[in-house]
């Protein structure tokens, strides 16, 4: 089976991170494509970012020329999975959620931690809308920039490790999601300092992924996700004649 | 004081009829500039409409050429208005959550009334991410879509006034909201048929950016909407050399 | 548009104060006509006296023998708003809930700052009825007492400072509601300190009301707040025969 | 032991039957006052009495000249609970409250049958303050007002009992609430009709009162309910000088 | 009236110490019967012993040879309560529910006390399911192990009265509930040292069981509750022939 | 790997269809084994079996003599998931919670339709405690009790599809969980009658299990998991010298 790994801004060099960790996590048979947005920001990290990415990865999928199985929309508390959902059949699964519900399998609540303070709420409005808040115990932010999980690594793993270790003693997270794509390589040093288990949302979308398929699950179609109705629309996409 | 309401669709039609509508609940001396986006959807009924129309009114916003004091999005249900307060100091107001706020002060439970069935998780779920869903007893829709609404002016008020009446007996809401900008004509009418009150949310949503202008309020800056990191965009916007 | 501006206290001095604040609010051509009620008590701290002041509001509009064209109660958590619906018409506002719904257009999340810890639960208790609680990050207490907020400034100052910085920092409140009359002279100091908006609840309700009136709404009649059924009273009102 | 049972109308033939009933539910050694408000209306239907109701039975219970130790204050849905708490060391109890606290022993969800539909809204403000209301199934109207239970008994058993079907059978209540003091005749026939257990307030909060009692514990004195600070009042209570 | 009361562990020393709690706070004429589960862990303090108390209570109840009135399960968060109240006609009552619902009479949030960390969540999922949760202000844990209570006295009151007090200050908990019945023995020092007032689940009981069999109030046989259908059992209860 | 397949009653002909259905989701390499419980009802419906199940469960999981990866208990809305996990260190999946968070990537809401009316209760329950029940549009019963799917499969078949056709239409679900392990066969038919995706929860489970192997993820172990204390057991299991 093919999985569409689409990273949401527009560093090459992530969208390869990406792709290596989510193939590192499929089964075999399935192939992995790793896609950036054909346009967005260097990194997302806010609102607007959030918005424009959230078009971008759908006209992005829209144009991908051969066909595939299901779509993981990498971006943690990003706009836009219910518009895949909206566009394909096959199967959208969104990293902040596939980490969550896989998190709840191994303990009673757990935190997530994430780079800068403003994308708190965007995680969390995420959560709150795919019904997966009740056991999550907080939205940790580190202090740390998407760009510079790659730029300061040391000190990443400091901030990141001390935000788990508070999420666990204060905030009673029995399980810790690392939220940003970026983070991905510190999962063993955030068990080997805080004794719980860390959920990478790369690594668990691929999985729901290919279970979804495996099977032969897709999207519902009868009322939110249903096909867009035929309608005009003006310069867009961008270049494109009306339809 | 100036204030741009934004359609969300791209029905030159339907921005200017907003426009009326906006103008005649000003107070003197407010000047309404309604704007149609540069890109999208001839209507907006859809999750992928939906998200596109949030960036497009982003950046018919950003390339406004005057002072504004406001802004108002007009659309139900649609995304974008936190990405607009992220990018604004101004006062930015969703008519979703205006006619949500209004209707609470006239009644112990409000219901909505929209046009197609797959409009309604979109109302909901930013009813929901607003915090304005405690005493929302329903979103019901009369079936018609955005543009029927206009051509079949009288297959609509039958259907709308239907909704609006099983709302009242049997959902026991007390205050009826019109969901949808095309439905501002039929406020009479519903109100005639129905007994209770009912708010149009282009109205409300002109007097609440007024009073917080008049107020001297401004978006908060601290946390959720807190200006933009600087970062390089790629191919956006449409047309533009990288930022 | 005349509009009644209830104080719930009998201490003249704060009905003279939230008039004028209340005048200065208000839109060119609206008369403020602030009262003072009937009976109760000279400052407004707990239970039994904000039911006493439901009461005493009440009667006091009842009493009010010119026409008007909306009411605001200007207490902080009393009881009451509930009851003036039922025996007006015109629209009524409680500053509890105007400051909300006005922080709630500004920020993601408001914290209250009151007086005495006791009123904390009074004020919790009208958000979570007026469904408007879903954003309050928190109501904190200041220790200063309603008259002490005359009697010693500078130490109101301090407290109530204090309490923001907190709200704004721990609880994550991005908007603060000043909660009590007597604060609104410090509405600029604590912009100052906390660089959050501050709402202040009279001048909140005021462009409320007239809001509400500008766009001919009203209270909704058909089930909470109907017209009282007619019945007999004994011994009420004070002094008078049994209707 | 003596317990306070108050009246919230001045219907001195309901004060007596609810005398009646809460004699009838009392252990031996239990000695039943009831007392009918010095002021306020014939029945409780509506916001404006319910209010008035709060602060004349809290008047009349302060003006009790004997010692007592506990009071029951007998309407459904009435303000002033919170009030009698601060006012008193002894245990309040709300029948409201009590029975459903009393229906949740016996079955995993419950329903009120109330009388007129106004008075649905106070009932789920009451449960819903009161921390109740997550297995209230549903509050239902009978249509019957206070008085004409007496007026119109073979009436009211027909439109009571047929609610109370209908929340069994549709709500999936498995317990039922007679909510309203009048009710409590009915309670063998709507046990005959339905098949479930039938609570009736005025007896269950004699039982919790009387337990409260016999365990030593008394009202929580720490904030919420601490005594009112010490203050002046202008005219009250009527006739009165100030103190 | 007869009421059994079960403890959920097999230590005798414990079922005696229960048994002596329940009768001081019975009423005369009640006979308590304490009765130790025939079989099960010495301690309850996780999820395995909770749920063979379960099993075990309920098998100890059915073999009780004589007629009883009512069923108290002593246990704090233990599994079991809706399957006695499946088998039984008479009402059950659960300790940590009769202390939830005894505590919210008296202040407006409570907290619990209980023993070790690990039974915190356990306590929490029986309160939320029992609907008792929304005024819990928290459930904290003293790091006392069961039977650690008897070997220790004087550090297990540190401990508790130091989390009451935790409780009070930070958690703005108004009451108290000791959450163990190995507990009980400390009410007046944690009364004493916090100066709210403190709920004994057992005695808290015990009054509900007494009130509800007075009031002549049995168990909901509609629908959760139902007697269990006949069918074969294997193995079954130990050493028993196939049913 | 394998995977430990338990169902929850003693039916052995069930056992083995349900190792049927877990083969045949299950990836090659992982070895299903499928576990009758050692003792218990011939299928479980209510309370007091569902208790009994989970203590089976634990007991006959505990007595496997060979390693094993993950272990997946097959009832819908059984208690004891909760000891598995603390008993163990592998995963652990119930297939009430498989099915939910499978289902809530499929559409916006699920509705569960299970055998009999008592049975919806312990599925709610569940789903509360899991946090998975904020998307669940309903529990519906078809009421055919577990055995009578294989006993009347036609009937089986109407009353099922009826209720789906219910929940999808009434209730909003856009996904169908079938809620009892004995309806896998139905799947097809409920597809081609309601038009919405139809999720198996024994399906689902393997693929959930399979997944959390695969990335090495195994429950925590700090708090609620944590392994159980060393204590004395009497008379357990059942013909056990203490231990």
């Amino acid at each position: 089976m093919r999985i569409l790994v689409l990273n949401v801004n527009t560093t090459e060099s992530m969208t390869a991170a990406i792709g290596r960790q989510a193939s590192a996590a499929a089964a075999p048979g399935t192939e992995i494509v790793a896609l950036t947005p054909g346009f967005g920001a260097e990194s997302v990290e806010g609102n607007y970012e959030s918005h424009l990415a959230a078009i971008a990865v759908m006209e992005t999928v829209r144009a991908y020329p051969e066909p595939f199985d299901a779509v993981i929309q990498a971006g943690y508390g990003e706009h836009g999975r219910e518009g895949l959902q909206e566009l394909l059949d096959v199967p959208v699964v969104d990293i902040t959620e596939a980490a969550a519900s896989t998190a709840m399998y191994l303990g009673r609540s757990y935190s997530v931690v994430t780079t800068l303070d403003r994308t708190v709420p965007l995680i969390e409005d995420r959560l709150l809308l795919a019904g997966l808040s009740a056991r999550c115990a907080s939205v940790r932010a580190s202090g740390m920039a998407v760009l510079e999980l790659e730029s300061d690594p040391a000190g990443a793993v400091e901030a990141i490790v001390g935000q788990a270790e508070l999420a666990v003693r204060d905030d009673r997270a029995e399980v810790i999601v690392l939220g940003c794509g970026g983070m991905a390589g510190l999962t063993e040093q955030v068990v080997a300092r805080t004794g719980v288990p860390v959920v990478d949302g790369v690594a668990a979308a691929v999985t729901v992924a290919e279970s979804l398929v495996r099977l032969g699950l897709t999207t519902s179609k009868v009322r939110t996700y249903a096909p867009a109705r035929p309608k005009a629309f003006r310069n867009w996409p961008p270049g494109a004649a009306p339809r």
